[in-house]
């Protein structure tokens, strides 16, 4: 049974080391409820209420779950770790839980489902709930299926990306240009951003790249770069990093940028819709946040890439640019083609290892990396005045070739604060060809699904290595690609994987 | 670090007592993975799988939550209880983890949500996923929003219905007339089941009737028996109950009735959408595989109730009749109005108190309530055959006033096992008119969210009694409604909400 404190029922305050990601879970201890004096259920939207020692009351809103004796005592409240962090006070605080009604904004998400159109307000109502954790999974479902089946014109495109901006913090790098670029995704190994931001640094043009991890992919900008400099940059040390080095390549998690994408996208992801709009608005409100004011963005097409023809890339390529002329960002799309993988390795320890080789200029490098980067990074050089018009590919190539870019990356590794890449794999296993032919395509999402299957992005040095490329000619019994894995049993569910699927390398002739 | 039994990385089984409902939730310790040699992360979808000691493999699919020490060990795996249960291998037991895939189903989802129309097939494995609990919340709220905003044809309704039907067990009381009712629901105190169902069964008709417990609303059918009788019957006690008192009143929450249909439910519910295709399959199925073969439906209709129009009302009517007949079950429906609650109480106790008044035929009984019941009772005795047309009423009535409902309410009291009422809650508060004036209507939303407030239903004596009801006249400061609660605390909540929505109780001349 609770005790009392007067007239209101108080909990002590608990926190139940679970990590839920987004989601404020509250735990009660279902013998104090069992009476039913405190009127409450399993899932019910609560209100967790405490005062600070200062006299502020302090309150968030989560989901109730009821749970036995092996978590709780019965007069405890527990909070997950996200929950305990947001409501801020000490453990053993006196605390009250009491129903919570769905937030107002609620109401603007079905009136976006009946079909209305939503103003930069109601973005912003909604915006504000999500970021403060009162939306339930549910909910959020809801706005993103009303935002994808109900598809936003671009008037609400522009207020969406604005209320994402204005969800939380923003970078600033003083005057300008600043540049950025991001990739649509959707395409392993396609680590161009370790090339071109070196390239552009040695070049004297400021870039201070924020990446993300990997959500759903084998492998984000962030774990790559993970594997050799710290990456986890408090907002302070970034810009100390920039300053000494003109550049970083740091993950972006940590700084509360545009905060209303992180959560949405664990609904998004999971939905695997054509949720463009979202994209675009995603993408931008990250970069404008991030303190850039030229963007590059890289739309590659392909069969197995997220964006499967050039109309579909046209469409987006339009959004894009009308969206980041109203929020005031110079924005240039690239339409790239993706027959396949770009580089040798898909998984953050191999990627790594294809950026260093281009980088140092050898001989195996993957050329198609190579020739993607200088090509992203002429553009780039260009549109922020650091090269002459139709002189960027030129100095990209001198500046990667002279070993300036080398020295740059060596610049910001230190100024981040190196890493020792992790040894190869223990556990490896030689896909060979069933058959002789060309290889015409090599499927996007499934080798990366392999590539995940081997323990990639978790752990760093799992992966897959492509042997042969696209345009390649094989006989059958060659060796098409090795799949990494710490372990024997990873191994085995990465290789079954890749047997049933026999189309992920596809032969021609 | 997990141990290594032969080439699988197995892990100690544990139960973690957490009531997740629906969700299947797996825990592991944070640092079993943080070195990523599971290549696992938070919210992955995850397989668990293990082996009986008869030899058979037993699997399970959940959501994974990363923890801290409190909770397990670090070669532990902990299952929530539901998710133990799936499972149904001892504590101790070796078990896996491994990636899973979202069910293919989902690509069904899809095509529903890309416009497609779905087969019966694609319903069935929809529902077969969903009652597996391989589908995640988003993966719910999916489906739930695909039907309501591409609205399912009369075919899928169909389609979606039988195979809701098929998702679980059925109930079989042999050659029927089997009677059963269903009210549509959002009208508070509404308890006409406990009065029909013992009008038909003193009549010799058979009417075994499964009612849920409170979702959303103060009180359930379920809720407001159990103060007075033991509702959770299990399969084999439900028919032993039906031959000894010729009916019942239990929850059908144990007994595997159309299954999918809860789980549907707990993100139905927080949607609050208009999903009446989805209302229609949910409750015909739950009447089918209850084995009844003629049911009422009554569908009150009111500015405040679920259903706020005759036009709805009447499109509501045509796809119960059309599924019904699909499915060959005999139905009759009802509209009836609603400007306010039936019967004076609200909450299990009160509305308990009502139904017993209205058995022993005291003055003091809730008049509405009474000639609701003896009405739909009627109608119900003409169409199993056990009044003449037209005769229906009669009987009801003099069923009633001779005691004979009574005496087969104590009847299947009995049967059942007899519960002693709770006793009053210590804590009222009474609200009064702030003017004179007409009793127009009661808000039947808003006085159920003041009954919650006080604690209903998880609190069986909580809850609102009205001192007067729609029609009457009232001067300002006279009494309206009582608030009944079992704390101070709960009370006050509310009582605020009560002072702060001023039309609860609407009042004109």
């Amino acid at each position: 049974m609770a005790s009392a404190f007067g007239s209101i029922e108080m909990f002590r305050l608990r926190h139940v080391p679970i990590e839920t990601l987004s989601e404020h879970v509250v735990f009660v201890h279902e013998s104090a409820v069992a009476d039913g004096e405190l009127g409450l259920s399993p899932l019910d939207r609560v209100h967790v209420r405490g005062t600070a020692p200062d006299g502020a009351v302090r309150e968030i809103t989560g989901t109730l779950n009821f749970c036995g004796d092996a978590l709780l005592e019965i007069d405890e409240i527990g909070l997950s770790r996200v929950a305990f962090r947001s409501l801020g006070l000490e453990a053993g605080s006196g605390v009250s839980v009491t129903h919570a009604s769905a937030p107002r904004s609620v109401d603007r998400v079905r009136r976006k489902l009946a079909g209305e159109r939503l103003s930069r307000q109601d973005f912003d109502a909604i915006l504000q709930d999500v970021v403060r954790h009162r939306y339930s999974k549910v909910e959020l479902s809801m706005f993103v299926l009303a935002c994808a089946l109900r598809a936003l014109d671009m008037n609400e495109l522009v207020s969406f990306t604005r209320a994402m901006i204005d969800s939380g913090e923003r970078l600033d790098f003083g005057a300008g240009p600043i540049a950025d670029k991001h990739c649509v995704g959707g395409v392993p190994g396609n680590r161009t951003t370790m090339l071109i931001v070196p390239i552009l640094a040695a070049c004297g043009a400021r870039m201070p790249k924020t990446s993300s991890r990997a959500i759903t992919s084998p492998a984000g900008t962030a774990d790559t770069m993970a594997t050799l400099a710290n990456v986890a940059l408090s907002r302070t040390e970034l810009h100390r990093v920039v300053v000494e080095a003109g550049a970083c390549i740091a993950w972006g998690g940590a700084l509360d940028l545009a905060p209303a994408d992180d959560i949405l996208i664990t609904v998004e992801r999971p939905m695997e819709l054509d949720t463009e709009a979202q994209m675009v608005a995603s993408i931008l409100a990250k970069k404008k946040t991030a303190g850039a004011t030229h963007v590059l963005v890289d739309i590659p097409v392909g069969d197995t890439a997220k964006v499967r023809s050039h109309e579909q890339a046209d469409a987006l390529t339009q959004q894009f640019l009308e969206v980041a002329h109203a929020i005031d960002l110079e924005l240039d799309v690239v339409v790239t083609e993706a027959r396949g993988p770009v580089g040798f390795g898909i998984g953050p320890r191999l990627e790594a290892l294809d950026v260093l080789a281009v980088l140092r200029g050898e001989t195996a490098a993957p050329a198609d990396l190579r020739e993607k980067s200088l090509f992203l990074a002429g553009r780039l050089l260009e549109r922020v005045g650091a090269a002459r018009p139709n002189q960027g590919h030129a100095l990209a190539r001198t500046t990667l070739d002279r070993g300036q870019a080398l020295e740059a990356f060596e610049r910001i590794v230190n100024a981040q604060g190196r890493r020792e890449l992790p040894p190869e794999a223990p556990h490896r296993f030689t896909v060979t060809a069933r058959a002789e032919g060309r290889i015409r395509e090599i499927d996007c999402w499934g080798i990366a699904r392999v590539a995940k299957h081997a323990g990639a992005p978790a752990n760093a040095a799992a992966g897959v290595r492509l042997l042969r490329t696209v345009g390649d000619v094989v006989a059958a019994g060659e060796p098409l690609f090795e799949i990494h894995s710490r372990s024997e049993a990873q191994l085995g569910f990465a290789r079954a994987y890749s047997e049933d699927h026999t189309e992920l390398i596809r032969l021609g002739f």
